[in-house]
């Protein structure tokens, strides 16, 4: 057991007893069917100083980022968020920083209508474990539902953040990059929408390549993509070099956009979802049998790049 | 805001959204009634390196205790556990830690059917947050029921916990105490049936006076206690030193023993709950209209102590 994915899979294989989980462990949420009419979606995600945000994150950036990465993952299922619980350890209990970081989740709190119905503090090193639970509104977005010939789409631009990562800090090309990192903003809106249409969605935290990967993987499908489709933020030629390009569009994460596929013949739902929520939806590929493949100006390459993994042997 | 409880109460007054939330934070868990029959109950929980486990522990304690103490907090609402999400970090990713971790949990996993539904693992200082689902099978126990003239009553011994924590590490005290810490069994079959007939519940994992507290300032009532029917695990008075006894009875948590309040009608139900359970179960005191107090040998003394409060400023 070397890497997350290897602890998911030995998660997967315990027991379960309930027959109430419609669908369990392996996808960005887990679904539960209550007595009721309607699924639920359960997600954990927990963020650290270091791997997660840096100590030049205020805290009112903390709270956004933590709660909007929990929401990405709602998004990406289709649903929408329902109940917080939040798990904070801080170094030394401080109000007006826990009042920031409220401050900051604000907006998304409002915005979604996200009550928080749970909490626990704990004194050690900065860390945020926000639970979320959501609930389907139409049908629910999986990875596991790609097929041959789907369409691959991405929202918005890609490699922001990786390229922020990549860039000096202070450095005018951080201080472009940084707001697509410190600031991105969950696809809740686009991920309702495709749930009347797409065949499978994942959001990208982990990287393009890896996060398309899980979605071929679950789906018994392979890919071939377009390295130059891939829709990239305004200056992104401009301020990283052309060795770190490939590194940011494939193998970076934390872009929270939305990658999914969709039947060739929903060309016109994207066409109005891209009008009716403004946003830029690109596509980038094809749904293939098997390979994970992409093209660079014409040539056909494997792709190498297994994007972040917390615990990844290198 | 210098303690969890200022947290709890920030966190009181923000916005909730939804009529589903049948009660929010303040709590051992939350309560939300889905379209259902039944209500669920929510609840996380942290523990560290440090406040809640030592070094000394092994990763099958570890993963037994964690489990243990969120369980508990669903065996304090009288409902039972159906599953966890586990958002786990560690210095580093080791296969054989992982599989340990878990087989320490796995009776509890197995004894109360609980499925794990979700898993985040990041790298950083040893940190476990669970978060469990549980529902009702008859009546949800709260800290708000209890009323004048209640019987207080606890389970099992108090005290072995902080026993452990106040002896020299290696000592046989700490020997003969650290079952009570490091091996807490959740009361979860007692809390069910409890919530047949109790008034309020809470489990003891802050101290006995400061969870006492927190029913009857949730329950706008007082309590008196005697200190000499506090049950005390056998050698407790062999190897505890006088001075440091009322600290183990009142002060010291991590006993996850249940603490509750019934009417003085049901003594006859709690002569069965004892023979049905084989669970020592000793009335302790009443709830009385306002104040925090306690005998000894017959005297009465205010409550001074607060238990253990994770941000507590002395």
């Amino acid at each position: 057991m070397n890497s997350e994915l290897d602890l998911i899979n030995y998660l997967k294989k315990l027991k379960t007893y309930d027959k109430k989980i419609f669908m369990g462990i392996g996808d960005d949420c887990s679904i539960i069917k209550f007595n009721s009419d309607k699924k639920y979606v359960f997600t954990t995600d927990t963020s650290l100083l270091g791997p997660h945000f840096s100590s030049d994150y205020s805290p009112e950036e903390i709270g956004h980022k933590t709660l909007a990465t929990n929401i990405s993952d709602i998004a990406s299922m289709g649903c929408i968020p329902l109940y917080a619980m939040y798990a904070i350890t801080l170094p030394k209990m401080s109000s007006s920083w826990i009042k920031k970081f409220f401050k900051g989740a604000m907006p998304l709190l409002k915005k979604y209508k996200i009550s928080i119905i749970g909490g626990d503090t704990t004194k050690g090193p900065l860390s945020i474990t926000i639970q979320l639970v959501g609930c389907q509104k139409r049908d629910i977005l999986t990875r596991r539902g790609a097929r041959l010939g789907d369409n691959i789409y991405v929202t918005g631009t890609i490699g922001g953040a990786r390229a922020a990562l990549l860039s000096k800090n202070g450095s005018k090309a951080y201080k472009y990059f940084r707001k697509y990192l410190v600031n991105p903003q969950p696809r809740v809106d686009i991920g309702l929408r495709l749930s009347e249409f797409a065949n499978s969605c994942i959001d990208i935290s982990d990287g393009l390549a890896k996060d398309l990967k899980n979605i071929t993987i679950e789906s018994r499908k392979g890919f071939e993509i377009d390295i130059d489709l891939i829709p990239t933020c305004p200056k992104f030629n401009q301020y990283v070099p052309e060795k770190n390009r490939e590194e940011c569009l494939l193998g970076g994460g934390e872009d929270y956009e939305l990658c999914f596929t969709a039947n060739k013949k929903y060309t016109n739902n994207i066409n109005n979802l891209r009008k009716i929520t403004k946003t830029r939806i690109t596509k980038i590929g094809t749904i293939t049998r098997s390979k994970y493949a992409y093209y660079k100006k014409g040539e056909l390459y494997d792709i190498k790049t297994d994007g972040y993994d917390h615990f990844r042997v290198k």
